[in-house]
């Protein structure tokens, strides 16, 4: 297949309907743009962004805190049990060509602020406001970004 | 000795010399009260904190990014090089029982999210707005916390 | 794809032309029987393995030491940067469900080591002298026990 | 207390009478040298080794797997709590200006490994058979050792 770009997608492990909705457009977009899917591998956010990126083909990567794989979502195609609890959000961050920010808690929080420290280009969408975080309105934009990168 | 409470002390490894005094104003308080200063052995708040703890005859810990204990600040007593560069973070964050967060960036503002992620006491000078951070007007608000806790 | 079987080469950077052209032959088997080579993503054992794979059009993931995803090797797929040096060996072994150990130093020591802490199958070819470590014979041997668990 | 000669002491979180007792030999030794000990901060070796620093008023630090302080033995001043399972061997070793390894399994031999990586000398009691590791008979020879490095 040749060296991808990886979208990491954080946020979450639990969401309402509306940004497991969002998570799962996502997860369609960065495959139909030809990109791997990177996230933490486990509910929520996470499991909505993979299923969506399975439906569409695409190859996705969870970075789990733990060591047993079976705790992976199982729309995970490659899993990578890191052992190192929350610390694997360095990983998640760190993986990411790309990064995409939707609603979460100190976790997300933590993932932005390695991502900001990786230069990488984060977008977001309804997460934390830290300076550094580009704000999209809506999902097309997204396909735009990856449409200029993933090819 | 016996088992003490450590106090972790985020920030910048740049900062003015206001803030750089009030670094070295929070090791010396660190020290006076007891517990030992935990950061990331490097330079700027680091090496302000540390050598206020050092003049107050207290014990300091660094754990730094690379390898190479010389690369740490020389008022690092124990130095615990983590080969793991900003993940690192993570470590910092978590050997605090309390934690005290100075001007920093994203670097800062990750130790600060690992902090709350895991449940820990943040307390913060002119420091990144982050719900959950107890902000403090001045270092005798921290020497009454450390008061309670240290001893 | 679905969920996939992970095996983890693990070797040194350097080798001669024989265990380069060993570390060929068990990336092809690899990816002929449909698992995802996993390894330190550098050159060496590590870069002949790749190159092995993706001649029968395999997945190859690589977790390197630093955060700079243009140092690994041309035939890596799925770049993880780990920034953590030395100790991504832990992730190496971790992500493995079977780990193949050929010759290296100590690097290699301590991927075998992590993986009989995780109680993960290791096959050697001419590799360290470890209790658990169950030495092969010949790359068939590998086919047929991947063969086993790889569909 | 100014930089201090940092000694690791690895070795299983289970052992023996008279190891534990050849492990409290050693901690003494390292705190009457003026020493820092660390270690993995939990039971067996890495206990008895504490114990026998704080008899002679010694420094301890615990680098530990989870992130529960009081899973640290009691004899550990300085807990780190790593959140990082197994891979906290990659510090507790990195740690080390110079590394005392007692008998262990799996995870005493990936310690090793790390040592050595990390161009350590490392010093053995009974341990794994590995090239690099020096063997000593009595632990005078650590001492003498420790006296020419630790003042």
């Amino acid at each position: 297949m040749g060296r991808k770009i990886l979208v990491s997608v954080i946020g979450g492990h639990r969401c309402d309907d509306k940004t497991s909705a969002l998570a799962g457009e996502i997860g369609e977009i960065i495959a139909q743009e030809g990109c791997v899917l990177v996230c933490g591998g486990l509910c929520g956010i996470m499991e909505a962004a993979c299923r969506g990126a399975k439906e569409k083909m695409g190859l996705t990567v969870g970075i789990i805190p733990g060591n047993d794989k079976n705790k992976a979502n199982p729309y995970v195609d490659v899993v990578i049990p890191s052992d190192m609890g929350y610390s694997r959000n360095t990983l998640v961050a760190g993986a990411g060509d790309i990064v995409v920010a939707l609603p979460g808690e100190y976790g997300t929080l933590s993932e932005i602020a390695f991502s900001l420290i990786g230069k990488k280009p984060v977008y977001g969408f309804n997460t934390w406001e830290i300076p550094g975080v580009k704000n999209l309105d809506n999902t097309e934009e997204l396909r735009k970004i990856l449409n200029e990168h993933g090819h």
